[in-house]
């Protein structure tokens, strides 16, 4: 019997054994992947059937619609006891997506060195490191041996999650450096943690955008990073499992936001949510595409009299937003990895605008060969030659300029860049051959 | 000083102690970013400075040209006594980027255990599983108690990477479960392994893409992966730390080839680099351009008598592309995650055909609005209305279709997609708008 079917019976004969007997077959992702596809009534009997342990797995893989309808079905008591078996951030994600009355009330019920932590956890905002670190980790004094070390770690090691990574603290509770559980367990026992320790070369402030932290564990290819307050103060620790959701949502968001969709959306999001996600883009884009078309209509005594432009010129916008693309998206991406900024690579620009002269030029003749063959009009070749030549240049140094300036004006290159080269090359593109072509008129008639 | 400055020295007064001091300072992969930017024989004179320790940091931080430059400076014998300091998983890395021949020579220098796992490294091919997995784990057999195994763990863990986890096999050397150093800590010293191990939910082959390892990790947030033979035999560990840079690679590929450049160009690549990048796609680019452009020529006479239409038929097609990419964003992030089939999904197309519709008749009344309002004439408003609701309808429709088939018929859709799909918004999009307003001519005239 397959998963659909189990959870299928379960509901139908409110089998709590059974339901809870699910969570040893398959992972509670895929529990929550089959959860997504049922009635909000389903649901709840399905989650009243499991015991909190297994509810605290369920709510933890669950996505934010998921979990808001699961979290409805239960009392605040019964959910400070689901969250017992959650990690603390995620807890605090949870108790983001409830009502700020009951976030309120639940937080008030729950203990106090708990409640300071999920306190601490929801100050950061929802984007920053902070929110996606973890509070379970070790910190010991620097003037600890290895032997008081390991014992240390021994007994506090059922309540937390990593044991692997050890953080030394000095006297002020200031981060002075890590040891690994290896090296602890292969020393001398009267070594001290402070003889022992490596310094840590990386952290991040809780206030850091996600992204920061991202960016350190992706150049460094980090396994942990310390997330510190202003006072070096180890708030909580980001691993590089944490860290793989915030980088996969960081490229998705990319992605989709360059292509004018919403980043929440999914495909198989409602209609209706797919309708909000792009109609705004849709929109902007159609403001822009009249901007295009009214150099068209400057241009409309030009085009009677020689019909054959309407057939060009959608090669020079086209081809031009084309070469513009492949500049921005390698702009985007290197500077979604933080390697790139306006100050230090402006010179990168020179390379771009050769490079629309190349291809442009080789664009060009085989573009302008095809007219020539056509309408045996060489001027009609030249022309088209020379536009897409000055189109290229302008799409190839737009494609950079475009998202180094958004970024430096602190707007997302991703979402506004692409809308902002599109102006650029169908404007310039139609200005550029229609105006020659206006120029050269006589010879084209 | 800075770290530009610093080697700057190091190389003009070749000094060795200051060589190997910046190590302590800088991480290797911040100097061989700086590296980068030097001439091959400065990188030598760099290079030969260092101890072998230090050379090994290195060259594991170093990208494949840097990599090839440092190791030319090196005879054979002084390679393998490196590659003593370096993951065999990045060793079989580098051994790739050498000459057959030399390659070959290198090996049969190696003593035979370790030759023999840089064999079976280098056996899988470049994007595999088998090529991205550290080959230093723990494997402790079932009959082991906790006792033995902590004991075990110890003598070995100078010489592997994670202690953390370690793998539980059967008699038969099979993957039976993991135990982490937790559990061994805090347990009984007397329990067998094979009562406190978990089983192990996941695991991929050395043959499967690194893609499916890294949707694994994605999905379920792994923070290790074994990786096995097809006799269950663990042949080494992915581990989350690893599978970033994967994750990254991966994502890059996919925004750039989407937008026609390969996926090993950068911003900083050469002009040559980027030219041969960029050309081919420009060139299939062309070819379809003058597609959709015979598709304008075909109905010359047409435009000639309406020169209007020249102006309003980019933004059917124009439009047409902008709602296509929307839905092709999101349905290749989807196939990337693995979370969409051509089979189970193919009733959301339903869904891409009414967005299509929506979209399209606003949009399209917009337009027709401003075109009724330029030129007092409604068909032109209407024609323009019903052209770009069809054109829409194939946009969302197409952005669906292409690359659900295309990952059907194994292309990767990232690659080819958005070729295809701007091929059918602009033939389409000028066909039935031109066609239209073919059909309507004496309403228009």
């Amino acid at each position: 019997m397959n998963i659909i079917d189990e959870i299928k019976n379960i509901i139908l004969e409110r089998d709590e054994v059974k339901a809870n007997e699910l969570f040893e077959e398959y992972h509670p992702v895929d529990i929550c992947l089959e959860l997504e596809d049922y009635e909000d009534e389903e649901i709840g009997i399905f989650v009243k059937l499991l015991n909190k342990e297994n509810l605290g797995l369920l709510l933890e893989s669950a996505e934010e619609d998921l979990a808001r309808i699961i979290m409805r079905f239960f009392t605040n008591e019964e959910l400070i006891e689901t969250f017992a078996f959650i990690e603390n951030s995620i807890v605090a994600d949870l108790l983001g997506f409830l009502s700020t009355v009951r976030r309120k009330e639940i937080l008030s019920l729950i203990k106090s060195d708990k409640q300071n932590i999920l306190k601490m956890i929801l100050s950061f905002d929802e984007e920053s490191a902070g929110s996606i670190m973890t509070t379970n980790f070790i910190a010991l004094k620097e003037h600890l041996t290895a032997d008081q070390a390991v014992k240390k770690i021994i007994s506090i090691s059922p309540k937390t999650e990593i044991i692997d990574k050890i953080f030394v603290t000095d006297y002020k509770h200031r981060l002075s450096g890590i040891v690994t559980m290896r090296d602890l367990l292969v020393c001398h026992a009267d070594t001290l943690l402070r003889d022992l320790m490596e310094e840590c070369d990386f952290y991040v402030y809780g206030t850091d955008d996600q992204e920061v932290a991202a960016n350190l564990f992706s150049k460094y290819e980090l396994d942990i990073l310390p997330v510190v307050n202003n006072k070096m103060v180890v708030l909580g620790v980001i691993t590089s499992d944490d860290i793989i959701a915030v980088i996969d949502q960081e490229h998705n968001e990319d992605m989709l936001q360059m292509h004018g969709v919403n980043a929440d959306e999914e495909y198989d999001s409602s209609l209706m949510e797919s309708f909000k996600s792009r109609i705004p883009w849709l929109v902007v884009n159609l403001i822009t595409a009249f901007l295009a078309s009214s150099v068209v209509k400057g241009f409309e005594s030009t085009i009677s009299q020689v019909v054959v432009l309407s057939a060009a010129m959608p090669i020079v916008t086209g081809m031009g937003g084309n070469a513009g693309s492949q500049t921005l998206s390698i702009i985007i991406t290197s500077l979604a990895r933080g390697e790139l900024s306006l100050k230090e690579d402006f010179k990168l620009i020179f390379k771009e605008i050769f490079l629309g002269l190349t291809e442009g030029a080789i664009i060009g003749i085989l573009a302008a060969g095809v007219f020539v063959f056509w309408h045996h009009n060489l001027y009609l070749g030249f022309i088209l030659f020379l536009a897409m030549i000055l189109n290229m240049i302008i799409a190839c140094s737009m494609g950079f300029l475009i998202p180094l300036l958004l970024d430096r004006l602190k707007v997302d290159p991703a979402i506004a860049s692409s809308i902002f080269l599109t102006t650029f090359t169908d404007v310039f593109g139609f200005f550029i051959f229609l105006g020659l072509a206006t120029m050269f008129l006589p010879k084209l008639v």
